[in-house]
């Protein structure tokens, strides 16, 4: 168990704010990646060195050696799913098989290397009438559940319900209702190759859900959770196993 | 797979009815179990052989002659679980291990052999105001949701709520929720032994649940899952392995 | 649950045998998928529809028509994986994810298609020494164990030896091990969307396995366990869910 | 996540040492739980606070007060299981369910406490004949196989084979293969209430295991992975839930 600081990557496609959405920016005037990463280091201190990138820059901020450098990722993204280059999602992918943990939050359910990690469409179903959530932890022994109320209350969100069309988690670790009686996994887990992955759903833009402290629990106890216990693994072009794990 | 009749046995404490409790008399005059066992017979013909037994019965209508002509138990208990003798709950249990099926319903969850067979509390939050419940299938591809609507509309019941003690479940199909906002794992699968346990949670006594169609439609599903896919195999005095399976 | 026959697709890449490896044409003069559908008709009888595909048809005979019509598809590729055209992967995925079955067999792990549903590398540990492999059942009570022996015992087979890189399957039915002293997760279920996905690695081009009783029970198995229990549901351009088991 | 020791109670029922089994003092001199907790102490210094109980003490060392100082138990038990008095199995039982980790080793699966926790009848195939046994790591990400090589070479040992009547594990994370062909899963966790529950099957008396220093990393990751994220719940006399994550 490494005593080094998490290296944490707070990814935001951050389209709504730089297009100047103002209901996102009255909750968010520097970028959901800033809330986020502020109460990160808030939280976590010493334990975790967090940087962010977003969609604008080169290579979307995700290269090579920054992603080298990342042993937790966080991804945001929403409308701009597609302007995200296939070869930067081939890129992460690769990364997350060799070991890098992902957290994918929200909308974040539709990107690209949300898909490609499950291998499902990963649809859902939604409503977007401000409602409230309420966030049962079902497993709470889970270190993702330590130190969070059940449930987590929200007072208005966006509705996400079942069906969700993902594969069965390896941990389910939250529940959410809606007002209007529909249910959602908004907290589940899945091992690919050597990468953990933790999907939570509460984190809509229009609503300052990044600012809920009990949130930032989840985000906090998730970073440490699916920090790598190996050093990453070589992947060859092909993904081969050449030298993997040889008996 | 055999295309014998599967031999169902539907047990019922039978002590609301024998109590003379008019709520639940109103609803089923002949007992919970005469519902269940006509519905299962009405869905599926020729393919069950159903019969039922009940609390009073001499051990319980559960003497090893009949266990050993069972394919699938259902299992209806509340106020009586204590009344049920260890050595019945003892044998019903071996038999499971051995390959029984056995569907537990509703107030089951604090039944000594669903504890037995669980290893845990199996306690539960629950309030009895007969509000709205949803039962949503996120496995739409099971066997037991085939021709169940998402969601089954159950007008008034007992609100059962998380956390439900209960080991991680090998298939989660249902999830209920409240017109309260709680959420509920109301159908579980697990495989114990050679047997199949689903346990399902409508089905108070004080509501005609049981007259429902698609809670028909569930049972019927699952008495059909549950079903051995083996021979049962002999279980010693001390339940050692002798002779199984071997190499 | 339908009575009308599975319909069923044996693709075979089917490039050992057309080009001439004596080998493999010893054993599979007309195609290692001929004797594949030919073992599922005698053992499944009028409960199948068995038709076959090869990668040298126009597309690939795997035509919107044809998946349209197939229930459950069985897959065995091995040099050919490259040769596959990506939209037709995609087509394939998309009918799996619909609802249409999967049994993906031996060095189809490597192939487009399964690995688009696990979003893995999917690779493993190999060596081709012509060893005994013995595939351990342990999960006796799952229908694709049902009447096979534990363990099927294959007296020269390549070795595939773990680390195998896939997600936690959702159930683990076989195990193998082989003389050299490996082991491997030789029969692993998973779902993805409506559809049923089996993998199972007995079948090296190079030894007969497909004409051994035990994995042709294996496969029988896996055809029935794999139908679909739903229509399969239509899914839009970009997977969207509208529509989709809505409450 | 508390930086204070973790609390470690490691028992042996200390039968073969007492009766003076020469085979067994040869390796184990002062106990095998001796050496088990020196080894802990060696490894994780001061991140435990080690003790040892054996059967022979007054309620076998299992006080109310005992355990309430223990955050994980290791459970080390072959010929006396059933001089274990059942008011302490309950009562242990308990305590894990309330919250303390368990790791059960070798032959106590067959245990009264590991047979209570996982309602099965834990049964397996085994002979003794001394021979190699290879454990190999199937979730490399897990925290339980940090630092251990694949396989752990295990010179001589007692075979344990499948069937090995345990309920589906939560997490797969060894498997072991043996000379003879046989194959286990030899490394298992399982959560029970707001416990963790870790089997690892390499122990046997007459074998110097628990000197192996890669036997030796699995117990000392495994003790970190089970100790408890929350202060143990409260259970009433009947389990039941009053009180716990009320929402």
């Amino acid at each position: 168990m490494s005593e080094s600081p998490i290296r944490v990557l707070v990814w935001n496609e951050n389209l709504h704010e730089t297009s100047g959405d103002a209901e996102v920016l009255e909750h968010y005037p520097a970028g959901i990646h800033t809330v986020i990463a502020d109460s990160l280091r808030a939280q976590l201190g010493d334990a975790v060195a967090v940087r962010t990138a977003t969609l604008q820059e080169p290579e979307h901020g995700l290269t090579d050696e920054v992603l080298a450098e990342t042993d937790v990722l966080l991804w945001w993204g929403h409308m701009g799913h597609e302007q995200v280059a296939d070869e930067i999602v081939e890129r992460v992918h690769r990364r997350v098989l060799a070991g890098m943990g992902i957290l994918v939050l929200h909308s974040g359910h539709y990107s690209k290397i949300f898909k490609r990690l499950m291998g499902t469409t990963c649809s859902l179903k939604w409503r977007n009438d401000g409602e409230r959530e309420l966030v049962w932890t079902i497993a709470p022994e889970h270190e993702i559940a330590e130190g969070v109320p059940s449930p987590i209350v929200i007072p208005e969100h966006e509705m996400y319900g079942e069906y969700f069309d993902i594969p069965t988690p390896d941990e389910t670790i939250f529940l959410s209702t809606f007002a209007g009686g529909e249910v959602f996994r908004s907290g589940v887990t899945y091992r690919r190759g050597l990468g953990r992955v933790f999907y939570f759903s509460p984190g809509d833009q229009a609503f300052p859900i990044y600012h809920h402290p009990d949130v930032q629990r989840v985000l906090a106890n998730g970073v440490r959770w699916a920090r790598p216990r190996h050093e990453p693994r070589e992947l060859t072009a092909d993904y081969h196993a050449t030298g993997w794990f040889a008996g």
